[in-house]
C-alpha cells in the first residue's frame, strides 16, 4: 500500500477543486478539512450555477445531512451533471435508515449512476442494503465489526460502487476486493464520537482523493489518512474541543510516515 | 440541589437524542456542545421527515435565530408533532423583541402548547412579557438583575412554561418556584460576550437535560452545568478563540464536583 | 495613519451592530470575528424582518458565497433598504468570475447604489472589472501584485466605491487615492490559505469599521487590523487548526501598537 503516500502527495500537488453539496452543520468543518489536507473546496448548491461549477470541479461530494426538497433537487441535478461530465462523486448518505426521505434520496442519487463511492457509518450502509434498523441520531448506528466486511461487499456489488464504512475498523470494498483499515493504537475512543462532522470530513477527504486516484485506492487512502490524522490528534488531546482543533493541524501535517506508523491496511477478501 | 449531579449522570447514561431545528450560525456549535456533554444531536428541518424524527427523538430544541417562512413552517409543524407525541420542547426565541417576525413566531410556537421551557436573554424574555425594547443585536439585550426574578416568574405564569434567563446571574422559574444561579468566581466576563452561540448552547443543553428530568430541574441542571463549564474554561483561557475550544472540553469533563465548587443555586421565591 | 488606532478604539467604544447576509460556510466564523474585535453581529435574511433590522443596524455586510435565488432576493432587498436608510454596505463578491450567477449578482447589488466598499480577492475584483479568468475555487484566484494597484483603482472608479483586494499585499483604492497594506514579517504564508472564511472575516471586519469611519479609512483600518491579527496568530501557530483559534484571540487582543509593529501602509497613488 505504498501507493497511499503517493496519493497524498498527488493530492497536495494537484490541489483538486472539490465541489460540495453538503449539510449546514458541517460546511465549515469540511471546507476546513479539505483546505488542511491540501485540496480546494467550493460549497455551492444553486441550480443556476451548477453547470459551470461542475465543469470547474475535479470531483464532487454530496452529503444529505440536512436535506430538504430544494436541496434534493440540487443534489440530483448536480449528480446528473457530474455523470455527464465524468466527474467522480462521493455520496455520504447521512441518516439513511433513520427516515424514508433520507433512504429514498440516497437511492435516487445512486440511480443517477454518478456515484463512485458511498461512504457512511454502519447503520447508513445497512439501510442501503435494504435493512432498516433504528438509527440513534446520525452519528451512532450500532456498529458490528463482524458484519462490516460482508456489508461493504454486498452494497458495493448492489450499486456498482466502492463502499467505505467508518468505525473502529473501517471497511472498504469494490465488490471484488475488500480491505480493513485499523489504527495500530487505540487512542481515539474518548473523543471520536464527541465531535460532529467527523464522518462528513472523511467523505470530503475521500472526495479529494478520488480526484487524483481511482475510487478504490482513493477511498482507502482518504480513510487511512483521516484515521492517521485522528490518531495523531488524539495523542495530543483527549478532550473534544482541543482534539477537533488538532485534527485540522494533523490533516495538514500528516504524511506517509504517519500513515505507515499509525495504520494497518489489510486485504480481507 | 444534589439532584443536579444525578441529572448529569442520567444524561450521560441515556445519551438522549435531541432534535434541533436551529439557526445556521450555531448548528455546528450546538451539535458539538450536545456531543461534548454526552447527548446525541440531530439537526433536521424537512417537513417530509419530521414525523419520523420527532418519534425517534427524546426531546426537541427550537431556535429561531435565522428564521424565514420555510423554517417557521417546519418549526410549527415540529412543535405540533412534539406536542402530540409528548416530547418536551425548549424554545430559544433568539432576537424576540428585535423584530415583529421574531416576537410573533415565538408566540405562535408557544401557542402550540408543546413548549416546556423558554430559554432566552433578558431582552428576549422581556419581549415575551409584552414589553419591547431596542435589542442591540441578538446577543446583548440590557440585562437587569433586579427585574430578572419577577420577569422569569411573570413569563412562566403567562405561558405555563419554565423560563430560564441567562446573564451574569441566571434566573429560572416555573411560576411557583424561582431560582437564581450564580457563579462563585467572576472569571467569564472578558469572554462570555465574545463568542457567538453560547446562549444557543445553553438552550441545546437544557434540551438534553429535559429528556432525562422534569422541565424545572432539567433547566436548572442544564444552566448550572453550562455555567460551571464556562467558568472552568475561563480559568484556562481569557481570550475568545481558546475559551471557545476549552468550553467544549469542559462540557465533556464537567462533573458534580465542579458544579458544586463553581456554582451557587438559591431558591429566591 | 495614526487614525487607524483611533478607528479601532472607536469601534470598540461604539460596538456597532453589523447586519450580515452571508454564506452558510462562514456565518459562525464571521460572527465570532466580529464579536472578537468588538462589534455586535446579527445574521438575518428573512424579507419579513429586513426593514426593521436594517433600521437597527449600523452597517451591513453582503457576502454571496452560497447564494441562491431566495438569498439573492434578500440581498437586493436589504441593499435597497440600506441605501434608503443611509447605512453603509460592504459587498464581498465571493466567487465572482467563477459563475455568471455570481458575477451578475454582484453587479445587481452594486447597481442598487448602496455599496460603499467591495472587498474581494484578486480574481473576484478582476471579474468586476469585466475580465473573466478561470477561478479555482473561491479562495485562490491568481494573485498578481503588479496589477493590484491599477485593478483596485479601475474598479473603484467604475463603480464609485472603495475597493479592497486581499493578498500577500492588500490594495485599497477609492479611485483618487490608492494604498498598499503589507505585513512587515512573512509568517502567515503556511496557514493563510488553509482556513476557510478568512477573506469573509476581513469583509465582516471592514463592515464594522465603516460603521465608525468613512469607507476609505474604514477599509484600510479593517484590512490592517485583520492582517496584524493574522500575523500575531501565525507567530504563535503555524498549523491551520490552532492558527484559526489564535486568530480570534488576536482579533480580540490587537491594538494600535501591534498594527504599527506588524503592518506597513503606504500611499502608492
Amino acid at each position: 500500500m505504498e501507493r497511499l503516500w503517493d496519493s497524498l502527495e498527488k493530492l497536495r500537488a494537484k490541489r483538486p477543486l472539490v465541489h460540495n453539496i453538503t449539510n449546514y452543520v458541517v460546511m465549515n468543518t469540511t471546507a476546513n478539512a479539505l483546505l488542511a489536507i491540501g485540496a480546494s473546496p467550493i460549497m455551492a448548491h444553486s441550480p443556476e450555477e451548477l453547470n459551470e461549477l461542475v465543469a470547474l470541479a475535479d470531483s464532487m461530494v454530496i452529503n444529505i445531512g440536512t436535506l430538504d426538497s430544494q436541496w434534493i433537487y440540487s443534489m440530483l441535478m448536480a449528480a446528473k451533471l457530474a455523470k455527464k461530465m465524468n466527474k467522480p462523486v462521493v455520496l455520504d448518505p447521512v441518516g439513511a435508515g433513520a427516515t424514508k426521505l433520507r433512504t429514498e434520496t440516497s437511492s435516487m442519487i445512486l440511480e443517477t449512476g454518478a456515484v463512485k463511492v458511498v461512504k457512511g457509518n454502519f447503520g447508513e450502509i445497512l439501510s442501503l442494503a435494504g435493512e432498516f434498523g433504528k438509527t440513534k441520531g446520525v452519528d451512532s448506528a450500532v456498529y458490528d465489526a463482524e458484519r462490516g466486511k460482508e456489508l461493504a461487499k454486498t452494497v458495493a456489488l448492489k450499486y456498482g460502487v466502492v463502499v467505505g464504512i467508518t468505525g473502529p475498523v473501517d471497511f472498504v470494498s469494490n465488490g471484488k476486493e475488500t480491505y480493513a483499515i485499523k489504527g495500530k493504537v487505540d487512542v481515539v475512543k474518548n473523543v471520536i464520537d464527541r465531535v460532529t462532522g467527523l464522518g462528513c470530513m472523511v467523505s470530503a477527504i475521500v472526495g479529494a482523493f478520488i480526484a487524483v486516484e481511482d475510487p478504490l485506492i482513493g477511498t482507502i487512502a482518504g480513510m487511512a489518512a483521516f484515521k492517521a490524522a485522528s490518531i495523531e490528534a488524539a495523542k495530543e488531546a483527549q478532550t473534544p474541543g482541543m482534539f477537533h482543533v488538532k485534527l485540522y493541524d494533523w490533516l495538514y501535517r500528516i504524511n506517509g510516515r504517519h500513515i505507515e506508523n499509525d495504520i494497518n491496511i489489510e486485504r480481507i477478501d
